[in-house]
This record gives C-alpha cells, sequence and structure tokens, in this order.
C-alpha cells in the first residue's frame, strides 16, 4: 500500500510468473514451457552479421520486415498481422481494444475458468467484467457452453493453459458464428505443438470477428526475445494499432525484429524442433500413465499429471524441486490436484521420470 | 470506426512518430532526436559475444544487470531502478500507476502546455483529467505555476521538448515541496545534453514522490533497442513493478538488457558523444542565429527554432524535405511558427545550415 499508487494499483493483483533460477544455478527447467532447443541458425546468422550503428535510430514501428515473414508462412497479408513485445503485450492490447470500456452495457468476457493465469489480471487491470466458463469434465472445454451466454468478447487458448486440451476448428466456428458482435481471441501460445497441426488462422478471412495470437516464444524458441504477434482481419488489426500508438510505438526493437523474422522464416528447423519435442511428449506422457498419473493427451510443450493415488501434487512438486527439477504447481482450487511439466529434451524427461519414480516408490513404501 | 473496436478505441487520438525513411532511402534525417553516433564499442562486443541459445529462456524480469548498472553510475540502489521496453512504455505506466484512477476526486495531471505530444495521448488513453499549464514568455517554465494548483500528479519533461528548455534543481523542489501528496514524473530523456550537466535524480533520496524518467535511445544512441529507465524512491518502483506485472512481466529483452548495462558503463564513450553533439548543437544555433532565427538556448540534443522575417516554419520544413532534409514541424497553434531540428553531426549540420542559408536567400528575393 502507498498514497502515491492509485486506487488500481494499490488493489491489482498482479500475475506471478514461474521461478526464474539463478544465474549459474544447475536445474532440469521443466516449469515455464521453454523449448529445450536453441533459436534457429539462421538467426544465429543474423545476429552475427548485425550491425550495431542501425540502434541508434527507431525501429520500425510496425516490424514489417517480420510481419512480411509471418503473412508468407502463414498464408495472409502483412496487413492482417500485428507484432507485439511479446504475446503478453498482444493479449494486453486486445483487452483494451476490443473488450468493454463503456459502463452503459457492463457486459463480462467470457474465458474458460482453468485458463491463462494473465487473463483475469487484465480483466481486473482494465477494468473489464469477467464471466469464467466452467470446463466439463477432464477438463474438456464445450463450445455450447459459449454460445447464448451475453458477453462483451471471449478470450480462449487453445491449446489450453495449463491443461494441454484442445478444441477443433468446427468448435472454434461455432463460437464465431455464435457470437459475431463480440471479438473471439483464440490464443495459439502452443498450437504449433498440436498433432495433427490445425490452425484457426485458416479462419481469419470467413470470420472479422476472429483473433488469434501467437508467439515466438515456445515453438520457435525466443522466449528471451519477446515477440510475438497476432494475425486477424485487418480491421482488427487496425485497432490493435490505435492501442499500440496510446501506448507505446515502438513495442519490438530492430535486433529482434531480425531475428524473429528469421526464425520464421527457417521453416525445416522449426519442424524438427518440434517433431522432437513432440516424440518426447509423448514418451513423457506413456512413462507417467505406468507410472499411474492421470493426464490428459496433450496437444502443448506441456503435460497436466494429476499424480498417482498416494502421492500428492504439491508434495511432489516440492520433492522435485529439491531434486533441481523446476516444474509448476498452481495452489489454484480445483486444479491444485496436478502438476504442469514442460517437455525437455529427452535426457531432461529420462531424469525427471526417473525422479518420479523415485517418489511413487517413496510414497507406496511410507 | 469499428463495432469491434470499444469507445476508447475509437475515439482515441493515438500518437504520431516522427516519419522514419524507407529502407535505403538517403535523407539527412534530422526529425525525431536520435543520434548521429553508433552505440559504444563494448555494446558491439557484448553483441559479437552474446550466445543465442540464450534466448530460449525467458529474460530476467527486472533486468537485474543492467538496472545494476544504471544504479553504479548513477549512484543510487538497484531497487530505485525500473527498467522498461523504452521510456514511452515507462512513462504510460507511470500514468497508469500514479495518477488518478478514482473518480471520486476527479483531480487533472498537470502538464506543461507544450510539452511531449505522448502526455495527453496517455491522459485520454488511461480516462485521466488534464490540464495543461500555459508556458511563460519565451517558452520559458514557471515553477511557481505548478504550486497552490489542486492536482492527482504532475509530469514535466526537462529538458522540455519541443522547447528545449530546463527548469533547475531549485525550481524542481520548488515544485515537489508544493505538491507532497502528487508524485511528479520529471522526464529526463535530454538531460544528458544540459550544459552544465545536473539531474533530479539527485533529490530522489530526499522526495519520495519524485520519480526520473529516462532512456537510452537518446544519449547512448540506442533508439532501435527499446530500452529505458525510472530512477525513484523504492515505495514508487514498487508500483511501477506492480503495473508492469498486470500488463507484460517481460518488457525488456535479454540481448536489450546486455547491450543497454554495457553501454550505460561505457562512461567515456558516453561523455565523449555528448561533447561533440553539444559542440555541434552549439554551432547549429549560432549559424542560425546569423541567419535572424530565433531559438532559446538549448539543453537539448534538438533546437526549436522560429524561422527569420519572410520565412514560414511549415513552407520551410517543405522546402527541407524536398531536399532530403527531414526536420519536425509541429502544426499545433502556439508552436506552428517553429521547427524542431535534431543535432547531427557537424557535416550534417553544414549541409543544413547550406540548404536553410538558400531558403533564406529565395526568400529575401521573392
Amino acid at each position: 500500500m502507498s498514497k502515491y499508487w492509485n486506487k488500481k494499483i494499490n488493489e491489482a493483483e498482479p500475475y506471478v510468473a514461474g521461478e526464474q533460477p539463478k544465474p549459474g544455478q544447475k536445474v532440469i527447467k521443466l516449469n515455464t514451457n521453454e523449448n529445450p532447443f536453441p533459436p534457429s541458425p539462421m538467426a544465429r546468422a543474423v545476429l552475427r552479421s548485425f550491425d550495431i550503428s542501425e540502434l541508434r535510430l527507431y525501429p520500425d514501428t510496425n516490424a514489417t520486415e517480420f510481419i512480411e515473414a509471418v503473412a508468407e508462412v502463414e498464408g495472409v497479408k502483412p496487413t492482417q498481422v500485428f507484432a507485439g513485445n511479446g504475446s503478453d503485450e498482444i493479449l494486453a492490447l486486445c483487452f483494451q481494444t476490443f473488450f468493454e470500456k463503456d459502463s452503459n452495457t457492463d457486459l463480462p468476457v467470457l474465458t474458460p475458468e482453468f485458463s491463462y493465469s494473465f487473463y483475469p489480471v487484465f480483466e481486473s487491470f482494465y477494468d473489464i467484467r469477467s464471466k469464467k466458463i466452467p470446463l466439463r469434465e477432464g477438463l474438456r472445454l464445450e463450445a455450447e457452453d459459449y454460445v447464448g451466454v451475453p458477453n462483451c468478447g471471449i478470450a480462449i487458448a487453445n491449446p489450453n493453459a495449463p491443461t494441454s486440451r484442445t478444441i477443433g476448428l468446427e468448435d472454434i466456428e461455432k463460437i464465431l458464428k455464435g457470437n459475431p458482435d463480440s471479438v473471439v481471441i483464440i490464443d495459439e501460445a502452443y498450437i504449433e505443438f498440436a498433432k495433427p497441426y490445425f490452425t484457426a488462422v485458416s479462419l481469419i478471412n470467413d470470420y472479422p470477428n476472429l483473433c488469434v495470437v501467437r508467439t515466438c516464444s515456445k515453438s520457435y524458441s525466443l522466449a528471451g526475445l519477446r515477440v510475438g504477434y497476432a494475425i486477424a482481419s485487418e480491421e482488427l488489426i487496425e485497432g490493435l494499432k490505435r492501442a499500440r500508438d496510446s501506448f507505446n510505438s515502438y513495442p519490438t526493437d530492430r535486433l529482434a525484429q531480425r531475428i524473429a523474422a528469421a526464425s520464421v522464416l527457417d521453416v525445416n528447423y522449426h519442424k524438427k524442433c518440434l517433431e522432437e519435442i513432440i516424440a518426447t511428449r509423448d514418451y513423457t506422457s506413456e512413462e507417467l500413465r505406468k507410472l499411474g498419473f492421470d493426464l490428459p493427451d496433450s496437444s502443448a510443450n506441456f503435460i497436466f499429471a494429476k499424480p498417482c493415488e498416494g502421492l500428492d501434487a504439491e508434495t511432489l512438486y516440492k520433492n522435485l524441486r529439491a531434486k533441481g527439477i523446476l516444474v509448476r504447481y498452481f495452489k489454484t482450487a480445483g486444479i491444485n490436484d496436478r502438476l504442469r511439466i514442460s517437455i525437455g529434451t529427452r535426457e531432461e524427461m529420462e531424469a525427471f521420470i526417473a525422479a518420479v519414480s523415485e517418489e511413487v516408490t517413496n510414497a507406496k513404501n511410507s
């Protein structure tokens, strides 16, 4: 509390990110859904040849080189792409652009009950009413639950986090058709890990109310670079630009634009990394199931697992931490019986499975 | 207008940044107050040795390496420093953190009538009432005009932009003492160009309501990298962190943190560039005065000049543009009789003076 902070800041409940180990600290880091592989060799080449004197000049506000790379790879027009300082910034701008600011109507934004924990932070920070839609049995999202409910907008992560489950394109279309006057955000931070791959980007020319949000942090191994993007109708992209230019006209820097563009264009390397992570995810899921864990089939680079009988999620989280393995545990009622485990390298996941096996054995013997 | 944008975005009047030439376009660019010199050689060394595999991991949210560098150079504690994605982002967070969000009191934020054109954009975007305080004769800011006026906060650029004039520390103290319950932002984007150098940072231990905002864009030649910082009491810094973590927890990227830290620590190179720019500014000011232009003594890396009799600011702006020289012209009544001219290299300013001389001659002969 401070008399110098306004009411909003005094009351804020900020987002809490996953723990970052201190430099030099040796851990197996499976807690923030980072990619275990380095960025593309093409990105490295760009970094090596970058002329630092360029940095004296302001960057291109629209990140043209980057959005053209995205447009090429995703088969859309550059004017249908918007770049930002990570997808968190883009999501924040979406909430400020598309959702209620006129207290006359006072309609809520709909989000899944369990989803990305930044959504409620944005709702509170930007004074937007919120309505959480419960998930069905098995953490399943039911599209019909988002139709016929008065709202000022909808935000859905697909795959959902931390559940790791997806809904299909026909479900997304049901939601878009059922809410023609609302903007529907489909947050595809993890969609590249879905097998088979699909994307709501394929729907943007049919639905002017669809805004797909993406990030370079996960599948492109660029969490440390802060580049995200939105793909949507030109009308929605134009709105995001208005919000950006009311806040910070230069969200992405010159180096980041260049490195991200090169990474997106290196389609083969991207595919190779994804295949390896998907294979390791399937291995990890299988091993955990053998140990009696319960988890849905994951379409992301993490799994969301409930430990076997006799092993409590919070205890397992702490015991793994003591062994130098970081995973994510949410205290939130309804999901506090599970752990979210990012997929690392095959070696890291073998070490993880070995550590979990020990814990299972210890629990059985105690 | 769009039915998908909310009221705020439909009504927004976004910030308009200075024109950026297309890649390859040859111009003398004196319109956005960029530094004509490249970043520090130490920054180049950091870039060359940077291990790109680091980018797969999220950055340090507090940018510890960078804020420690700033703390060392500025003689403050790291806990008194906050890093952001350029000083525009920091200013936006300041407006959201320190200024009115509780409509019960409805007090305005005070800013100079002519100042950084992003302030009114923030006021409108964050629903903060605004009161513009007129400047006195000669674009002079009078500290007494900011005392005894009910307000929810104060934002002053020092040197002011686009006027290029400063107020001294005794004036800043008068404003701080006269408004003990308000946060006073002193936006020092250009202060390093003041001769002799002084800074409100020297007051932060005495005034918990003082927030100094700085940027690496101008004096450190890093406009393209997007790093700014605030220096203030721990209480104010804590408030900014709460706002950041309600919006985007990772505002600065790994490369930017590292390059900015190295630049800040290279004190000698910084000093050498500043001295050269100051000398060129003084040369340019003198030459313009010889041509009959009227301008205040500048403490920034730009000058704000009124053309001589018979030469209109807008015409001069357009004619210079046709000759490949970009300067900034504001259509705003009250300052639309002047041009803001960034200080480039000595060669660039000689070419600028030659072009202006031609225009003066043409105007006299017409």
